[in-house]
């Protein structure tokens, strides 16, 4: 008895049994014997200057791409390879440990990967475990980064590149793979850069749900992107459907993202909502919060007027930043709260403060003028409560924190009740608000992630065989099947720009925002008046892994991806 | 070139598509080209005499087994059914209506049967569809009432009532179909006797997610219950998988349900998270609100101490309701409003007041004791405030709109500052709070609740078919294969009992809580403690449709059904 229901409940469920057998299928370049690199025709980056002069060796990195070869040149020596997990997990990180473990097993028998655990902190203080059949195939097509665990830490002073350098070198590695987003994937082309001499190579891969980390025309989108964006898509599509059963909810939500809105864009196309914010357009038409406001309340009078009480609007975790007046507030409360901070005991510091004192302050600053003071009392008070919150150690603003979607919908309701004492409005506004982001991040990846993962593992292990380093995998083609994958190498040093970051001029990889030129958003700018008014929702339905829909695709880089 | 993408756009998606393809087997009873009743041997349900008074024709109706027969004994008539969505939607819901239709078209092709529009709201006022073929097929196996929609009008008046029997009458109705919880089974059975002179049978379904209408060795479980739990089981286990890849937060969830807690047992067996609180074992061991927080806060600590300071915590929506010293408060609170706003202009009502004020006038009332006080004050001020919120119509308090998981969390924060005083706890306690509900409502229908709902609806049929009113149709051995299904009919008035509402005691339908008892409930309390400290976490993964995931059912049902 006590057996038949531990089984039951064994947290091997039959799903996840079923879920490592599956086998990634390679493209050619990865499935064949070795590889050969060749610099990709017709393709130059450029290299900012300085980039070419803190990043001198792996600057002169072309793009190459991976093209497959019978036999290998020379016969193959061991090799030892590290892998180390950044920053939140993404769905498909499993898959490019095993794409690279796999690939290197292949091509030699005493091939070792070596796993650093708990992120870039595992290579600086030296804590890994090595890698095995067994751990890979355990944690095979799963969700999540728990097979070595993450973390944020940068490799980012001279110090900590010694104490990688130092631990990479004790281990007798001749390459390392950096699986993270922008700031991890900058790391690893410092990373490259410091290790060269002591023969290390060191390959990027990239890793974001949040969509931001692309290089057009050689990585449209990074991998986890797509099946977070599907767990998002089940969510505000099951929504859908139950708001227009029930016909008495605005469902408002918070996509996760950081800055830019490529989930929110990407979840829209999915499920056809009823409004949908993106930041960048907001940014471009210069867009104040009460336009927003505006925005959203005439879509829910128009459609109280067809007897429609109900929809649902998409929000990105990161639009405040994208409306000029917020931004500047935000800057200017960042600074004096900084100037203050410098000369106040920690008893005393601004966040010790009652509220009352904070806007005190804030308003008997030199940099405050009368306009800022009334734009910021015109919010509501969730909104300036939001503006003050503790920034982080670098002085940054913590976006994800405030609840833009409360405060749009306390606002919305604001607007709405002058509109009802104009007799403009006569409906009934009732609300739930809904953050989505961490349930989708830690989602079971896609067949598309696990695809996707796999290649650009394998595709890092042929890099490294190659000789490359400071370089980035990368995959082309990827709306095409797999059979038609074509992986690429792409300097790390071509995709820096310079940012400022805590105060200073840095040189780092440049997030991608959402294009407003591409088809993707054009397409969503057409479609949104009548998802506005229609009910035309869109029912994606759980994510699969058989039938018609497990070969789905990211709507943004199908559409992005068709000719003009 | 617009083509491609509108149909890549489309809100036909490939899942949808091939979801409407699905049709559901029949079990054998329901398979046969007719049906028999015969009374269920060895079991008779006792009827209040509150029922046997107010419904003395329903009352005589014993519980039927639906058996199979292969031809009608008479020339079969044609008939005109009624059906209605009533409350929540619940996945499955689409699925009751396509197995009423298929059966009553088999039966005789002029059977007819019309759906109203809105809930019984829609039997009032006479606003109906004739459900077609097309509409059929186009909802067949999803979610969502949106084929008809749904409401939450009480056919409870003598007017209501003599609306719905003229519109039945109006319509030349034989029967109709209730789609719906215990109010509206209630609703059904009332129905049902007071239409009964009109020549109308009258057939209640049971629907809930919340799992807390079902009949003990008759309805196992309601419809909808189970797709609801996958899809927060699916966003829990990611959940799992997000924190014990970044280590670094406790998520608290709220998940729906009502009162009972059928869905947080259900989802904890199916996601292992650390701490589950059950309402009803809260109840049985006289838990305070600290009680709760201490019990939630040693684990925190004990966790810390093995370098966890991450996990998964599920609180049910109904958990209040079963904290005794927060039950008393509630009841004295509402009657203190009640009291005051009586006396009150609508300017000067309760919630008019500021909050100060109203704390006041508590203070002043004559029920409220020191000891009142006392504990009201010792409550965090979310607490306090959600305490206050404004009742419904009925004077009930408002159970889900209290963010119990925010309350929870700070209140644990508060404890572990207190703990950290002392030297006893050392950890970083980083939080996130999700409250999960709408998105499972309106998830699509597992294969289960597919089948399950299809069967139901041809049950109604059934009975309807052979005389049948005032009956639930049910589905005995739903943990057996469809091949072994059992359809019942289960006199209404059987499961009534008397409970106030408004003041006054009602018959109505009991809702079922979670039996401490039962086999389900005890194999999670034998198991939670190790959840508490092992990651021990288990992934369930997004519904699946294909493969070993498919046909799952609810762990609670397989355990309880599991012999002793």
């Amino acid at each position: 008895m006590t057996e038949v229901w531990r089984d039951l409940l064994s947290s091997e469920s039959p799903f996840l049994r079923e879920r490592r057998e599956y086998r990634p299928p390679l493209c050619p370049a990865l499935a064949a014997p070795a590889a050969a690199l060749r610099p990709l025709p017709g393709l130059r980056l450029e290299v900012l200057k300085a980039a070419r002069e803190q990043l001198p060796y792996v600057s002169n990195t072309p793009v190459v791409e991976i093209l497959p070869r019978e036999a290998p040149v020379e016969a193959p020596r061991p090799r030892r390879l590290g892998v180390v997990l950044s920053g939140g997990p993404a769905p498909g990180g499993h898959n490019v440990i095993a794409g690279l473990f796999d690939a290197a097993t292949r091509a030699h028998p005493e091939n070792r990967v070596l796993g650093f655990v708990g992120g870039p902190k595992g290579i600086m203080v030296g804590r890994y475990v090595e890698i095995t059949r067994e751990m890979v195939d355990r944690h095979f097509n799963t969700g999540g980064f728990h097979m070595l665990g993450t973390g944020r830490d940068k490799i980012d002073t001279p110090e900590r590149l010694a104490q990688c350098r130092h631990t990479c070198v004790d281990l007798h590695l001749d390459g390392l793979v950096v699986v993270g987003g922008d700031d991890s994937n900058t790391n690893a082309a410092f990373l490259a850069e410091h290790l060269r001499e002591a023969g290390v190579q060191v390959i990027g891969i990239p890793k974001t749900i949040d969509g931001d980390l692309k290089v057009p025309g050689l990585v449209e989108v990074p991998f986890g992107f797509h099946s977070a964006c599907l767990a998002f898509a089940t969510e505000v599509g099951n929504l859908n459907a139950d708001c227009t059963s029930d016909r008495k909810y605005w469902h408002f939500n918070r996509l996760m993202g950081r800055s830019a809105s490529h989930i929110v864009l990407e979840v829209a196309l999915q499920t056809h909502p009823n409004v949908v914010l993106i930041g960048e357009e907001i940014e471009e038409r210069e867009l104040t919060i009460h336009n927003v406001v505006r925005l959203i309340a005439d879509v829910v009078v128009e459609r109280s007027r067809q007897g429609k009480d109900y929809g649902t609007v998409l929000i990105p975790e990161g639009i405040l930043e994208f409306i000029h007046e917020i931004n500047v507030l935000i800057i200017k409360i960042s600074y004096i709260i900084a100037t203050y901070n410098r000369q106040a005991t920690a008893e005393e510091s601004f966040h010790k403060l009652s509220f009352e004192d904070q806007v005190q302050l804030i308003d008997n600053s030199d940099i405050w003028r009368d306009y800022d003071s009334r734009v910021f009392l015109g919010f509501p008070s969730l909104l300036q409560r939001g503006l003050l919150l503790p920034r982080d150690s670098h002085g940054n603003f913590p976006f994800a924190q405030v609840n833009t979607e409360r405060i749009l919908q306390e606002m919305v309701a604001t607007y709405l009740r002058k509109q009802r004492a104009k007799g403009i409005y006569r409906g009934t506004f009732r609300t739930q608000n809904h953050y989505y982001g961490y349930d989708g991040r830690g989602t079971f990846p896609s067949k598309f992630d696990c695809d996707y993962g796999y290649n650009l593992g394998a595709a890092a292990f042929a890099l490294l065989s190659q000789g490359a380093t400071g370089c980035m995998a990368g995959i082309r083609q990827l709306h095409r099947p797999v059979a038609e994958w074509q992986p690429v190498g792409i300097p790390l040093a071509a995709l820096m720009h310079l940012e400022e970051r805590a105060g200073r001029l840095e040189l780092v990889i440049a997030k991608q925002r959402v294009d407003l030129e591409s088809r993707a958003f054009q397409v969503l700018a057409e479609e949104r008046p009548r998802w506005a008014l229609k009910d035309d929702y869109r029912f994606p339905g759980p994510i699969q892994f058989y039938g018609a829909a497990a070969d789905s695709k990211p709507l943004t880089l199908l559409l992005n991806s068709l000719e003009a």
